[in-house]
C-alpha cells in the first residue's frame, strides 16, 4: 500500500506530520459513534500506542465506518492534528475513511480484560492484544539485541544442527525423529527397530545443545555464537518449562571462565539496555500492569557490577544465614532455585555468578579444577528468577577429558569427532548458554513461559 | 585471554600498531624453520588472512617451537613490522613465542588441497581451513544482513514452532516426532497407533513452514519476519535438497503482490551489498578460487532493476524463442530450472520476478486473481541458479480461501485458526520465503548444499 505513513513514525516524528494530511492503515481497536461524530481508535502494527481517528457525518460512508467490527481493517486519510491538552498527543481529523477488510462482530479480543489462560486458545489472535504485542515486540527486539551484541564483536554466528544422532549430555530426554511406519516398522534378525531403514540409516533425535558443535567452530572462529531452536521432552508441566524454546550459546576460544563471565555480563546488560531504549512505551506498560519493580530492577541489573562467589563459599554463606530453606544446603548438592534467589536477592541484591561447582553436579566437558574435586563452571543467578545462565570452561586437555569420559561410562566412539577436537589443538575455550525465553520472562516480567513463546509446545500442547 | 590483539584489528587498523608490541594468539596454519630462524603462519579465528610470524634462534624454546605440529595454538608477543615489499602488508617479529595448546602431527588439514567431498567426512575440522571458513563467516554475516535488514524497518521477527500438528502445504513429506515407544507403541482398540499417548497427544511433525503462522502475527504486528530451520523428509539426494535448511519468511500486511516484490527485491540486493562490504577478502577469494564470474553476476545483481513478467507472457517468449529443452514448455506446467534460467541468463539477463502463475500449480492459500485461472504468485529467478525466492499474495477472502480449500479437499478443521485470521479482519496481505542456503550458494558460489551448512542432514546423513 503507497503513501501510508506508519503510526510508529508519526509519534517518533511528530513535528514532520502535525496539521499536514496524512494517510494511515490499520486495525480497528475500539470505534465508538454518535449520530453527528466518532472515534476510532486505529491500531497499524509498528506501535504499541493506537492514534485515535476523528469522523464525522460529512463522511458519505459515515454510517458503514460508525457500525464496523473491531479488527476490520481501513485505511484513513485526514488531517494530523496535535491535542496538548489530551491524553494522546495528537489525533487525525479524518476526510476519508475506507473499508479494507470487514471483521466479524464476534471478535473474542474485545476490550473486556482476558485472562492469559483463556489467550493461549486463541495464539493466533492475542499478539492483537495488548499485552502480547508488547511481549512479542520485546521478543523480537531482544533477539536482535543478541545477534548485534555479538557481531558488532565479530563472533561468528552458527546454525548447529537440530536433528542429532547424538546427544549432548546423556540427557536422556529428547524427542525421536523419524520417517519409519509405526505400526509396522522394520526390524531386524534379532527383533530390533532396524534404524538402518529410517532416513538417516540410524536412530535420531531433536537436539537438546549445539554447544558441542559449537566448540568445533569455536576452535576455528575463535569466537562464535548459535542461537536457535532447542528442544526437551520432559514431562514437567511447569511455568517454566517448555518442550521448544530457543537457546543462545556463544563458545570463546583462548577464553577462560572470567573471561566467559565478562562476555556474558556484558551481553546481558547490552540487550536490557538496546530493549529499553527501543520499547519505552513497551517497558512502560509491563511495568505499570505485569510486574510493577520491573523496571527499577532493570535498570539495577543493567549498572550493577555483577558479585562473584564461588560455591564453597556461596553454601558457607547460606548455611550461616540461618534461613530454613525446603531443601537443606550442602556441599556437594545442587543449589535450588530457592537457595539462587535467596544470594541473588536477599544476600547480593543483584545478579551472581556462582564458580566452581562440585564435578559430580556438572556435565562431562567441564574443566576439571587443581583441587580435582570442582570444575571451572559458573552460573549466572538474577533476582526475581535465580539461573539465567550456566557457562564453563571446556576441558581442553585430550587426557583429562578421556579419563573423565571413561569415569562416567560415556560412549567415547560417539564423541570421537569431539575428542579430536583437542587432538588437534588443546586449546582453551569457554562458553555459556542462555534461555531466551528465560530472559524475555526477565525482562518483561511475564511469568509464564507459554506467554513469551509465539505458539507454545508443551507436554500434551501442540496446538496451531 | 588478556591484552591480546585480534589478527582482524591489525588488517583493519594497521597504522595503530606498526612498530608497536603487540600480543597475538591464534593456531599454527604452516611453520617452516631452519637452524636459524623460522615462520609461522598464524590464523586467530577473527580474520580470513593470516599474520606471518618470524622467530629465530635467541627464542629459549627454539627447537621446541620449530616442531610445533599444524593446528597447535600458541600466543606471540613481539614487534609489528610493516613489510612493503612483501606480499603480506607486515609481520610479528617474536619475542616469545608460548605454546599454549599442542596438536597432533596427523592433523588432516595439512597444505594440499583436498576435494570438498573429504572436508565433509570431517565436518568438525573443515571450518579451519581457506574455503571453509570463508564460507561460514560469510554464512554469518549474510544471516546477521537479513536481521539487520528488517529490523531497521522494524519488521517484527517471529519464531514460529517447528513441531507442528498440521502441516502447511499439504506437502506430506513431513518427519514424525515422538516418544512412544517405537517397538511396542501403544494401540487404539481399532489397532492404530494411538497417539493420545504420545507426547503431544496427538502425531506430530516437524514444520516445513512456518508462513501460515507468520501470517497470523502480520495480521497483528503489519510487517513481520522467520528466520529458522524448516525441514523436509525428501529422499532426494541432489547438490540443492537438505533435509534439514533454514528459511526466512516474511510476511507484510496491507500489502499486494508488487509491495512484496519491492521488498524481496530490495531485500536481496541488502544482504549483497552487505557481504561484498563486510568480506571483500572472503569475497575475493571465492571469485577467484571457486567461480571466476561472481563477483561481477553479483555486481550486476545488486545495482540491475529486476524485471517482472507474467508468466503467460514468459511462456509466450520460451515458446517463441527456438530453444529446445529437455522438458517442453507448455501454458499450465510449472516452469522447469532449465526454464527459468534461460529467462534470467538468457532472455533478461539479471533477476526475473515471474508472476500470476496458473492457480492449479500453485498453493492454496494464494490469492485468485480476477481471470479465475491465475493466482497472484511471483517466483524470483536469478542468473546461475535460478529459483531463490517464492511469494505470493494471500488469499484475504474468507469465503474464496473456503471454496478453494473445499475445491482441494482440504480438511478445514485442521485449518480452524487460519481460517479465522480472515474472519478477523480480511486484510490484503503478501509474503515470501527465501531459502538462506540457497543464497548462501549463490553469494559464495559453492555448487553443493552440504558445503554451507555447517552439519548437514541429508539423506542418510546424520553425522556429529
Amino acid at each position: 500500500m503507497k503513501d501510508v505513513v506508519y503510526i510508529k513514525t508519526l509519534y517518533r516524528n511528530e513535528k514532520d506530520y502535525v496539521d499536514k494530511k496524512v494517510k494511515i492503515s490499520g486495525w480497528i481497536r475500539t470505534l465508538r459513534a454518535s449520530n453527528a461524530f466518532g472515534f476510532i481508535e486505529v491500531n497499524d502494527g509498528t506501535f504499541f500506542k493506537n492514534i485515535q481517528v476523528v469522523f464525522d457525518n460529512k463522511l458519505e460512508n459515515f454510517k458503514e465506518i460508525s457500525k464496523l467490527p473491531i479488527s476490520s481493517s481501513i485505511s484513513v486519510t485526514g488531517t494530523l492534528v496535535a491535542t496538548p491538552d489530551a491524553k494522546q498527543p495528537f489525533e487525525i481529523h479524518a476526510d476519508a475513511v475506507v473499508v479494507e477488510g470487514m471483521s466479524n462482530s464476534d471478535f473474542p479480543l474485545q476490550k473486556k480484560r482476558h485472562t492469559f489462560e483463556y489467550l493461549r486458545t486463541i495464539s493466533h489472535l492475542r499478539p492483537r492484544s495488548n499485552a502480547f504485542s508488547a511481549v512479542f515486540r520485546v521478543r523480537s527486539v531482544a533477539a536482535y539485541a543478541i545477534h548485534k551484541f555479538f557481531q558488532e564483536r565479530d563472533f561468528v554466528y552458527v546454525n548447529t544442527p537440530l536433528i542429532t544422532s547424538s546427544d549432548c549430555e546423556g540427557a536422556g530426554e529428547m524427542f525421536q525423529v523419524t520417517t519409519l511406519d509405526m505400526k509396522n516398522p522394520p526390524l531386524t534378525e534379532d527383533g530390533k527397530i532396524d534404524y538402518s531403514k529410517d532416513f538417516f540409516g540410524k536412530q535420531s533425535h531433536l537436539t537438546v545443545s549445539g554447544q558441542l558443535n559449537g566448540e568445533s567452530y569455536a576452535l576455528a572462529f575463535r569466537n562464535i555464537y548459535t542461537f536457535g531452536p532447542t528442544f526437551r521432552a520432559e514431562n514437567s508441566n511447569t511455568t517454566r518449562h517448555a518442550a521448544e524454546f530457543w537457546m543462545v550459546e556463544p563458545e570463546l576460544a583462548f577464553a577462560d571462565l572470567s573471561d566467559y563471565m565478562d562476555c556474558a555480563e556484558e551481553m546481558l546488560k547490552y540487550v536490557i539496555n538496546y530493549v529499553m531504549e527501543q520499547c519505552p512505551e513497551e517497558m512502560e506498560f509491563f511495568n505499570k500492569f505485569i510486574d510493577k519493580g520491573l523496571l527499577e530492577r532493570l535498570n539495577h541489573v543493567a549498572t550493577s557490577d555483577f558479585k562473584r562467589i564461588s560455591y564453597t563459599d556461596a553454601v558457607e554463606l547460606l548455611l550461616k544465614s540461618g534461613k530454613e530453606f525446603e531443601y537443606p544446603v550442602k556441599w556437594g548438592d545442587d543449589l535450588q532455585t530457592e537457595h539462587e534467589r535467596y544470594l541473588t536477592e536477599e544476600i547480593f541484591k543483584k545478579p551472581v555468578f556462582v564458580t566452581d561447582y562440585p564435578k559430580d553436579i556438572k556435565a562431562f566437558y567441564m574443566k576439571l579444577n587443581d583441587d580435582n574435586k570442582t570444575v571451572a563452571a559458573a552460573d549466572c543467578l538474577v533476582p526475581g528468577i535465580g539461573e539465567i545462565i550456566g557457562g564453563s570452561q571446556r576441558e581442553e586437555s585430550l587426557e583429562k577429558l578421556s579419563a573423565r569420559m571413561d569415569a562416567l561410562g560415556l560412549d567415547k566412539e560417539t564423541y570421537w569427532w569431539y575428542l579430536e577436537l583437542r587432538k588437534y589443538g588443546e586449546t582453551m575455550h569457554s562458553g555459556f548458554g542462555l534461555g531466551f525465553e528465560r530472559l524475555i520472562m526477565y525482562i518483561t516480567g511475564m511469568s509464564n513461559i507459554r506467554d513469551v513463546i509465539p505458539f507454545p509446545r508443551t507436554t500434551g500442547l501442540c496446538e496451531f
